[in-house]
């Protein structure tokens, strides 16, 4: 059973770009977050809500494989699949060069929950996730 | 009576230039924001505790003349006065290249001043500034 | 004869936002720019040819009046005019909040153009963005 | 025997916090980026001159294992050593809070050399960092 892909366009935004002339390594991470939010967003979960109900995920790790660099201005495809791990959830992205599909970035992120400032399994977002988390 | 001048030495960051190998505009406006925390904590003034004690300054005006360009590693000169003008604070930055000297910008931030989210004279400052503002 | 305006929608990203929870004032300038260069774009003009051409773009003066601030998420509208002022062009950027239309931010960008590392009237821009001089 | 560390203190920007109140995962890569060019500064490589000759460091992986966050203002140490592994430099970052010594952020990274764009050894880096690659 595959899993549910959620995906995003955008664009590489020249002032992301460093003096190599290619998006800075920090910026991926920026990618990847920008695109959590939005498929949270789809979901119907609001990170600012989640903020000031006490529920903040928060990322332990971030593994990032950097494969073929963008430039400014070039449009990408940001994608992702969830999957629960034990109090954890582990969400791989991946960012493709949209013109010839060359996989940009591979991610994996992982998220703990805080609850009101504690660690807690974060079923809320389990019930929200159940079509993505198979 | 000259105004007394606070100042920093800090350092461009390689991330912080952009493709054309020059630091990106956006980053002055980091720059003058750094200047003026560090400003504020020499006086014992954290703008953490301001902002839990409700005190939030915020940024109302900011016009930055660009001078010569700062690159990759370049060490400079950050500096600014004060005044006090109706309900706002005016900081007057400057930021020098320590090499030679050269004005790479001059910044006017003008700062208001919100106290639980309503605009207010902010005399919480002017006590503890009253050495720079004459 | 009113002047030609060039607009495009954009969306805050969480991460732009500092711990007042309201977007950074620096984020602003990087709206700016991407909103001139996504104009350029709409016209042929590719910041990164130009680059390579020889023909740099520099802000010379940016002078920003914050009005109201934008949070985590909000969609806004980033819109702008240019003129011709002797050897300058100057921008005039306006970012409205989508949901109700309230302004947040006003900015005259000034540009320089070099050519080859010396200052130009930059008549190449001239020729390219002819509809929107008036 | 042990690896010889090099080590550098810094302090957190403002803006480089979220609406968590907390340092953006991003900028822990920022950090890193920083200490290793400050660390190659101390070693005589400047990273603008490298890019001049041609020889262009490249992040390959970036590996963050998140465990303290840190906060507005909070001053940190970070630290690194680095070893040779095969065709690639991996070096391993700890960034840890200077109050009270807690671990906030373990980073491998990997680092690739292009010279000319071509994957290269790049074992110019090896006679310059021969103090530290045991």
């Amino acid at each position: 059973m595959t899993k549910k892909t959620f995906e995003i366009e955008m664009k590489v935004r020249d002032y992301e770009c460093d003096t190599q002339g290619i998006v800075n390594n920090a910026n991926y991470l920026h990618y990847t977050e920008v695109t959590r939010h939005e498929f949270m967003e789809s979901l119907g979960i609001s990170f600012k809500e989640c903020h000031g109900l006490g529920i903040d995920p928060v990322v332990s790790r971030a593994d990032l494989h950097y494969k073929t660099s963008l430039t400014g201005g070039d449009p990408f495809l940001s994608s992702l699949t969830v999957e629960r791990k034990g109090a954890k959830l582990i969400f791989h992205h991946t960012i493709r060069r949209k013109s010839d599909g060359a996989v940009c970035c591979d991610a994996w992120i992982e998220i703990a929950v805080l609850v009101n400032g504690k660690l807690s399994r974060g079923d809320y977002f389990d019930e929200k996730m159940k079509d993505y988390i198979v």
